[in-house]
């Protein structure tokens, strides 16, 4: 993203008839928009919701059975989830991408059907997935990318769905962070404390067996990742080569992004952090992509859901750009001076 | 607001299809706004922009001329500022109440002419209004909240728009907290160090030749408040007495509905604090009056712009109770018990 664009989008923000500033954020979101896509407005936006399974779930580190990632995808297709309730109020489409779930899905209108494999491997006994799998996961995300460039998707936000995804996401954070397991790992959709020292317990063997090379996010994504954050870790990677803005959702999307952003630190211009999730390892991930997030309702959701809502604050943005009339033209007096 | 009611809507929200608690603050928002209102949809909603002169502008407080004042009133009635703007990006309505504006305005569309008087006096020297104009004030505010509840305006947010007016809302600030004026002060549209720390001097002394009576409410707005900011305390008193839940923008708005609580604090329940706003005083009145800002988008431009995003935020959460199915209706598997 150029800075010289990025200054005449500002400086245009600081004829407007308000005090330079002050409308925070606001003026950072439009700036970048418009800086990454040439447009002042969004034509349309769609959020990808990805979902998959996680062999790692045998180890009982999450509070829900592993039949519901399909359950909640044909939720996602009915239109009956909080993403779709929330991405209607913001006008985004919502499109669903099976990059791994253990179930097979017949073909339906708002779906994708990318299917890796039927789950990931259980990463306590081994690698999640293959290096070819993690490549075609990737691809998968890239080529999403490319066909929203094609549709004129000018605004693109990521979800997730994957029982136990929190377990792959909180391993990642802990390979390109250093930080300890134990300070990283959450409870993830609710697990009492027998299972949180469980799910630490296997997040560090799975670490310490498969041995992930943080310079090397490919072979992090591959022994302890999921199909679904391959797929989101692609789309960040495609939407920065197609110059789309990229809303990135909470914990599981931002282990996605970080992937993204560790295969090319170009990516995190195009990154909207769309808010602060529960989860407590997501403020490393953030801290290291180095975009603040927009949000903090302590929402712990994913699919998506903080994504749509960040998506109505930039289209605001976009709004107060094209809308607030300069002092000039609203006969305004300007600053003066003590 | 009653917390049987609150209760009710809660254990509804914890039967959709999401971990318990997921939605986070929004689920708050939700129940606190049916709890109030009785309904699950906003019909209309609307911003009340009060726009006030400050006779304390004559102490070189301000960064901008009062003539900024009727300027702004007209750029809002003419649809070209950043109210406008975000207002429109979530459907409200924007209404400018002339509560005390240097300037005589014809009546037009969108304008409630209520001038109390053409300015304040200059609260450096005495007091800036008389205990009758203060509760005149107050009066007008209750009123146009009864006129909303008529009228079907479900969602009501306050905004301000008067040069010089941070300077009354930290004196209010002050008054009531007890925290000092260096602390609470600052830079307000954009002043430099030297106005800074004249603005300072300029309330300390204020304070100190007034002595406005914080176990009176109505005293510290007569001694060192504004017009606008009465308008805006006897709306959020209006709104609670009319159960309609408003939506306090930013600093000068949370120095009128401080005024409001500290009346009658079971209007507490009916604030939804819209955003953080740069002003250091303002987290101090914030926790004063015991909510929690929405947003934090490091804004400082009043006029209700906070509120404005914070009411899509609101009407999103209640989309998300609407249309959220429960774990049975969407055929979903409940939690385990890990």
């Amino acid at each position: 993203v150029s800075s010289e664009r990025l200054a005449e989008i500002q400086s245009r923000i600081d004829r407007q008839a308000k005090p330079q500033g002050s409308l925070g954020r606001l003026e950072e979101f439009a700036r970048r928009y418009v800086a990454i896509t040439g447009r002042e407005d969004v034509r349309r936006k769609a959020v990808f919701t990805f979902a998959g399974d996680h062999g790692v779930v045998e180890e009982g580190v999450s509070a829900f059975p592993r039949e519901v990632t399909p359950q909640m995808v044909l939720n996602f297709l009915d239109g009956g989830a909080a993403i779709n309730a929330l991405a209607r109020s913001v006008g985004a489409e919502v499109v669903v991408v099976d990059m791994g779930v253990d179930y097979d899905f017949s073909p339906m209108e708002g779906l994708l059907l990318k299917k890796v494999a039927k789950g990931t491997a259980n990463f306590a006994r081994g690698p999640a997935m293959t290096r070819r799998q993690a490549i075609q996961a990737l691809e998968t995300g890239i080529e999403i990318a490319f066909d929203c460039k094609e549709k004129g998707i000018d605004l693109v936000g990521t979800g997730d769905m994957g029982i136990g995804n929190t377990t792959p996401s909180t391993a990642i954070a802990a390979a390109f962070t250093g930080l300890s397991v134990a300070r990283l790992t959450h409870r993830g959709t609710g697990i009492g404390d027998a299972a949180l020292a469980r799910k630490i317990v296997v997040i560090e063997e799975g670490l310490k067996l498969n041995a992930p090379d943080p310079a090397d996010p490919v072979d992090v994504l591959a022994k302890v990742g999921g199909f679904e954050i391959g797929g989101i870790a692609g789309l960040v990677l495609g939407c920065a080569a197609c110059g789309i803005p990229v809303v990135v959702d909470g914990f599981i999307s931002t282990a996605g992004a970080l992937i993204a952003s560790e295969l090319h630190p170009g990516v995190r211009d195009y990154i909207f952090a769309a808010h602060q999730s529960v989860e407590i390892g997501h403020g490393a991930m953030l801290e290291r992509i180095g975009q603040r997030p927009i949000l903090n309702l302590d929402m712990r959701l994913g699919e998506g859901t903080g994504g749509a809502l960040a998506m109505g604050l930039i289209e605001a943005s976009l709004r107060a750009l094209r809308e607030i009339r300069t002092f000039d033209d609203a006969g305004v007096s300007g600053q003066e001076a003590p």
